[in-house]
C-alpha cells in the first residue's frame, strides 16, 4: 500500500509540474506569435518551471521522496538509495503522469498544438546533450544534498532550492536546448505532439548527468553516508 | 471572539490577495494597450498572485488557517476540518474582503474600469472549467500538503509553497481562463465590473477540484490523519 | 552602544534597499525610453524591491527589528514597542541612508538623472494616499505577524513574507502611486531629484496605513500580547 | 581529504553559477538583437543570478562553506575565519570553474561568443568601481549575516537571501557596470572572450567593498563573535 500511494504521489506530481512547465510555453506562444525570441517569454517559462516544480517536489516530499523526473530516480538508482524495481514503477507513474497533463491541456484548449523540446538550429545534437547533462547534473546534486539529513533543517528550504535550480537552468539554456532536464517531460509532449526529432538528446543527457551526480556526491564530496539516509525528502522521520 | 477574529482575518486577507492580483491586472493594461498580448504583463500578474497570495495566507495561517479563498475553504468542509456553518461565516469574509477591494481599486484609480476573468475565445465554458479544476486541485493539495503538522518542519515553508503553485499555474493557463482559482476572486471582479459572463465556471471548476484534492489527500495518499491536525495552516499550536 | 549598532544597521539597511529600488528603476530608464509604458520594466522594478527589502530586513533583523522604513517605526511605536526618542533616532537613519543611496547613484552612473514618485495624471492626490495607506497597512501589518514569537518558527520566513509582499503591491499600484510604502525611500529620491511634487502622499498616506495596521493586530486580530515580544524581528532571543 | 572536498565544491557551485549567469545573458542574446536595450532580458539575467547563487550557496554551504564568489572569499579572510593559504585554494577553484563554464559554453553553443562586463559608455571605471564595490559590500554582509550563529535558525534562509540580494543588484545596476561583483565571473568571462576591458574594475571594487563589509559586520555591528563561528554557511555542525 504505501508503494502504491508513492507511485500515485509521483504520478500527480508529474502531472502537475507537466501541466504548469508545457502550459506555461502554450500561454506564451497564444499571446504573441514570436513568443520563441521573446526574452519575457523565456521569464514566464523560466519562473513556472521553477515555481510548479518546488512545488511538486514539496507536495511528495514526505511520500515518494518528491523525484518527479525518472533522471533523479535513475540517480537515485545509481546511489543506491531505490531499489530497481520500485525505480521503474516511479518512471512508469512519471512518464504517465506527463503524458496524461500534456493530453489534458491539448484537448482542454482545443484549437492549440502541443509544443516540443527542440534543440537550437546551429548547435549538434551531441551539444544538446551536453547542456542537458550538465543541467540535470546541477539537479540531481541539489537534489542529493537537499534530503541529506545530515545538513539539518537546511531541508526545510530543499524543496524550494530544486526548483530555483531548474528555473536557473532554464534562463540558462532554454533557447538552446529547451532545457528540459527531465526525461519524462520531453516524451509527454513528444508522444501528445507526434514530435519524435533529438529525443535520445532528452533520455542520455540527463541520465548520464544524473549519474555523474549522484556518483560524485555520494563518494567524493559527502561520503560515508548511511543507505537509507538520502532516499529523496524526508524530514522529521514521520511513518506512513 | 476567536471566531469573529478568524473572519476578520480571512476578510482582510482576501482583501490584500484581491487588491495585489486586480491592481496587477490594471496596472498592467494601464502601461500598454496591448497589456493582454504580452509576456511580460502575463509575468507580472502571476508574480503579484505568486507573492501576495504567499503573505495573504503567511500573515492569517495561525488565526483563521489561512484559506483566503472559497474554494480552499470548501475542500477542507469536505475534509471534515471546518465545520459548514463556520465554512459559511468564511466564504461571506472572503467574498466581502474581495468586493471591497476591487470597489476600492475602481474608486481609487478613477479612471480606469475593473477587469473581469475571461475565457480564451476558441475555447469552450467546458474545458475551461476542467482546467480551472486542475489548477484548484493543485492549490487544495498542496494546502492539504503545508498544514499536515505530520510533515513536521515542512509546514514553515507551507504558505510560500501555496503561493508559488498559484503563480506557477496563472503562468500555466492565464491566457486560457485567467487562471483564478478562487470564486471570491472572481466573483468580486464580476460584481464591480457588472460582468458575469461564464462567472459558474469559476465556481463549478474550482470546486470540484478542490473535493477531489481534499479527498484525494485525506483518504489515499496520507490516510489516518487525526480529525484536528489539518485545519489549516497552523505552526507550533499556539492557543488564541 | 547596542542602541548606536541598531541605527547604524537602520542606516545600512536603508541605503541597500534604496540603492536597489532606484537603481532599478534608473536601469530600466537607461535600457528602453519608454520604460514607463513597459511591463518588464514594472516586473524589474518590483522583483528588485522585493528581493532588496527581504534581505535589507534579514541582516537588520537581530540588531534593529528590521523596519528599513520610518512607517514601520512607527506602526511599531504605536504598538508601544519601540520608544519615541529610539523611534526618532531610526527615522533619521532611514533618512539619511535614502538620501546618501540616491547621491551616490546620481554621482556613480553621472548623465542619469534621479527619478521620484509620481502620481497617475487622471488620480487625485487622495486616490493615491488611499492606495499608499492600504499598501503600507499590508507592509505593517505582515511585520507585525513575522515578528510575533507566539506564530513560532513561521518567524523563520518573516523576512522573505515582507520583500513579497511589497514585491506584490508594487505590481498592483506602481503605475498609479509609483508604490512607494516607505516615507524616507520617497524623501530620498525628493531631494536628490529635486522634485518635491505630491511628497504628502507619500508620508501621510503610509503614516495611516501603518497606525491602522498596528492598532487592529495588537488590539483585534492577536490581542493580549506581551509588550516585549514584537520588536520587529527577532529570532532565538540572541543577546547582543 | 575535507580540504580537497571543499576545494572541488567550491569548483562545482562556481561552475553551476556561472553557467547560469553567463547562459542566461547568452540566451537572452540569442532570442532578440537588441537584447542589451530590453527590460525583460535584465529580469532574465537577474533571475537566473539569484536563483543560480541561492542554489549553488545552498549545495556547497556545509562542505566549503558556500563562498561561490572570491571576493567572499576575501571578506572571509579579513575577518579571519578562513586561512590565507586555504583561500588562495579556493580563488584557484573558483576561477577554474568560471572559466570551464565559460568554456563549455562556448564549445557548445557553436557559433554564439561569450559576452563579456562591460561599463556604460558615459561612466568612467571609477565610477564603476564604486558601484561593483557597494554591491559587493552589500553581498558579503550578506554572508556573515546569513553564517551567524547567534541568528539562530535565521540561518536556513541564508543561502535564499544571498542570492535574492544578488539579483536585486543585478537589477539595480546591470546597464551600468553589468553588476558582476564577483571577480571570478568576470575573469571567465574575459578569458574565454578574449575581451579584458576594465577587467581591473571587477577585482578592486568587489574586494574593496567585502573588505568594509567584513571589518564592519564584525568589529562594529556584530562584535564579540568567537573566531570559528561564520566560517561561512554551516547548519547543526555537522561533521565532515
Amino acid at each position: 500500500m504505501a508503494a502504491l500511494r508513492s507511485y500515485l504521489a509521483e504520478f500527480i506530481s508529474s502531472f502537475l509540474f507537466v501541466f504548469a512547465a508545457v502550459g506555461s510555453s502554450m500561454s506564451a506562444r497564444r499571446l504573441t506569435p514570436e513568443a520563441t525570441s521573446n526574452p519575457s517569454s523565456l521569464v514566464a517559462i523560466a519562473v513556472a518551471n521553477a515555481f510548479a516544480l518546488s512545488t511538486a517536489v514539496y507536495i511528495s516530499a514526505n511520500i515518494s521522496g518528491g523525484h518527479v523526473n525518472p533522471a533523479v530516480t535513475f540517480g537515485m538508482a545509481v546511489g543506491g538509495h531505490i531499489s530497481i524495481p520500485t525505480a521503474l514503477f516511479y518512471w512508469v507513474a512519471q512518464l504517465l503522469g506527463s503524458i496524461m497533463s500534456c493530453l489534458l491541456l491539448r484537448v482542454a484548449t482545443i484549437s492549440h498544438g502541443i509544443p516540443a523540446h527542440a534543440i537550437a538550429e546551429e548547435m549538434t545534437g551531441f551539444g544538446a546533450a551536453v547542456l542537458e547533462s550538465v543541467m540535470t547534473f546541477a539537479l540531481v546534486y541539489t537534489v542529493y544534498a537537499a534530503g541529506d539529513q545530515r545538513r539539518g533543517s537546511f531541508g526545510i528550504v530543499g524543496p524550494i532550492m530544486i526548483g530555483l535550480m531548474v528555473g536557473a537552468n532554464v534562463l540558462a539554456a532554454g533557447p538552446f536546448t529547451g532545457a528540459s532536464m527531465n526525461p519524462a517531460y520531453s516524451f509527454g509532449m513528444a508522444i501528445i505532439s507526434g514530435n519524435f526529432k533529438n529525443q535520445a538528446v532528452y533520455w542520455v543527457g540527463p541520465l548520464i548527468g544524473a549519474t555523474v551526480a549522484g556518483l560524485l556526491y555520494e563518494n567524493v564530496i559527502f561520503p560515508h553516508q548511511p543507505a537509507d539516509s538520502a532516499r529523496g525528502l524526508v524530514l522529521d522521520g514521520i511513518g506512513i
